[in-house]
């Protein structure tokens, strides 16, 4: 008698997997649950749990129906040249989504409210108040990346007050907030955004593409005395070098960055001690490990009931 | 012939009158708009519009019809016991209520999300994640105090996932959000509330609400590492020597003060480099003056085509 596959793998490096492990095996007590350092056979792996897997560990698994991501963003697992066919699925997850918005709102409203400089009065023992303190109102948030963070945190700016838009490759609609669409509307978007927050997923298209060319298209005319970005999103978007050039020249007033090139962000990186850039050990939208398990779990259960996948990346576009 | 009186005083001090004279002028350009140092027959005095006026400097005037705040709270018309008995009006004003909520929606998400934390690890050069980091939706936030600007702070506090309650001397209701009322249930409030946001207005009951005995009255089992103080309504709330002996003992984890007792905050004072206070220069809700003075523009309007006055002051409850 040959049983059915039914065991899920978990492909993790850079976390400890034995959290994960216990989770699983209490969500899903039926079926095995392995790591690559277990042996077993590559048959009987019917699912697989990935975060940072080794580039190739997933290759040679013929029964594969679905490979889960543990975390925000799949560029982990697209950027694998070796990775089988089986469906990507995303991790959508409430928790997730809240606590990006939470710390998008955070700096939106420190840098509205100059809570830095406040901060650093309040260090040399200045009671000082500035007069020309704009309402949210008066500045205009950009948001780079429509999905479900993205639209979760441009409504809830806009009821913090915020004059918000946002831009997406292709079209969103969303209620009461101006979207623009693809390169052709790239300029009026930058052009009318005092404050950029960046959600986009990495992909080849979007590497990089945070640089000094995008940062010179920002509006020059805002309130805040000048463009400030706030990546959240990954550290490929963006060119360090042209950030730190962008700061010094003027381009950009202030940047708070969750994600960075290399992480954890060099001890010799500039950004550590600028003045203007606010620095966070990527930790913006840390998702709970056990809302993840279960979402995960969920969507087995589904499956397994005939239901189809939600939430599954579009290999063409890779997010 | 006799002029009907008409004239409107300016009865500032701390602030400089000259913008306020010039809108006043723009805004009601067919009337006098005289200041305490203008000669004026106090019988053409209409109306006043003052700012921590000089006690006493708004008596004997026998044709007062309205005395107008030009600020938020009216402690410094209703503790003058020389003022006249015509009716005090508030500023309620949408700028400054939504200024007001971009305060306490910042400060909150602060201590949530230990943005102070981060600050001093990035000047460290310490890439450090904190694995414990609650959701808003596990932080119970209480508001003292639910007129407009309580409300409205609460209900923002919501949309961001916050578990938020309130509380005010007599009942009020607000969609979704749980409510405290009286001395009879402030029990019950402060033990579910790990961050305390205090938007009272200052009365001779309330005056130094804000004590050791209060705090001690606050959840012990948050996920904040005990219980936080934003005080963003009035100096006079708060004990200050309480606070700090309240921080010294664990009682409170953190302050963020807005007001103070003696403002600007004396240089000698400890909340200035108390490693867990933060201040601020009074400037949470700063109204804008070009807003306050059409409103009161407005409501003078109105009154003289007929319509009764909005946002008079309750003399007996002295808000």
């Amino acid at each position: 008698m040959t049983e059915r596959p039914d065991a899920l793998l978990l492909a993790i490096t850079d976390w400890d997997p034995t959290p994960w492990l216990d989770r699983f095996r209490r969500l899903l007590p039926d079926r095995a649950i392995v790591t690559g350092e277990d042996s077993f056979d590559p048959a009987s792996i019917r699912y697989a749990a990935a975060w940072k897997h080794r580039p190739g560990s997933l290759a040679g698994l013929p029964n594969l129906e679905a490979i889960f991501s543990l975390g925000a963003g799949v560029d982990h697992l697209v950027g694998d040249p070796g990775l089988p066919s089986a469906p990507i699925l995303r991790v959508v997850d409430r928790d997730l989504t809240e606590r990006m918005s939470e710390y998008v709102v955070l700096h939106c409203l420190m840098h509205l409210r100059k809570g830095w400089t406040y901060a650093q009065r309040q260090a040399r023992g200045i009671w000082e108040d500035d007069d020309d303190q704009p309402a949210a109102r008066e500045v205009r948030v950009g948001i780079m990346g429509l999905g479900v963070l993205g639209g979760d945190a441009a409504c809830k700016l806009k009821v913090m007050g915020f004059d918000v838009a946002g831009w997406s490759r292709s079209r969103r609609r969303l209620d009461g907030i101006a979207t623009y669409a693809g390169e052709a509307e790239l300029d009026a978007f930058l052009s009318r955004t005092d404050i950029l927050v960046v959600l986009l997923p990495l992909t080849p298209e979007t590497r990089g593409v945070l640089n000094a060319g995008l940062f010179g298209r920002l509006a020059r005319d805002g309130r805040l005395g000048g463009p400030i970005l706030i990546n959240a999103g990954r550290g490929g978007l963006q060119v360090e070098a042209d950030i730190l050039a962008a700061l010094r020249e003027g381009t950009l007033k202030a940047a708070t960055l969750d994600v960075f090139e290399t992480e954890p962000l060099p001890a010799s990186s500039l950004l550590w001690s600028h003045p203007a850039v606010q620095v966070t050990p990527h930790n913006a939208a840390m998702s709970d490990p056990d809302a993840i398990a279960s979402a995960i779990a969920g969507q087995i259960r589904r499956h397994e009931a005939g239901e189809a996948f939600v939430n599954a990346v579009d290999p063409g576009r890779g997010y």
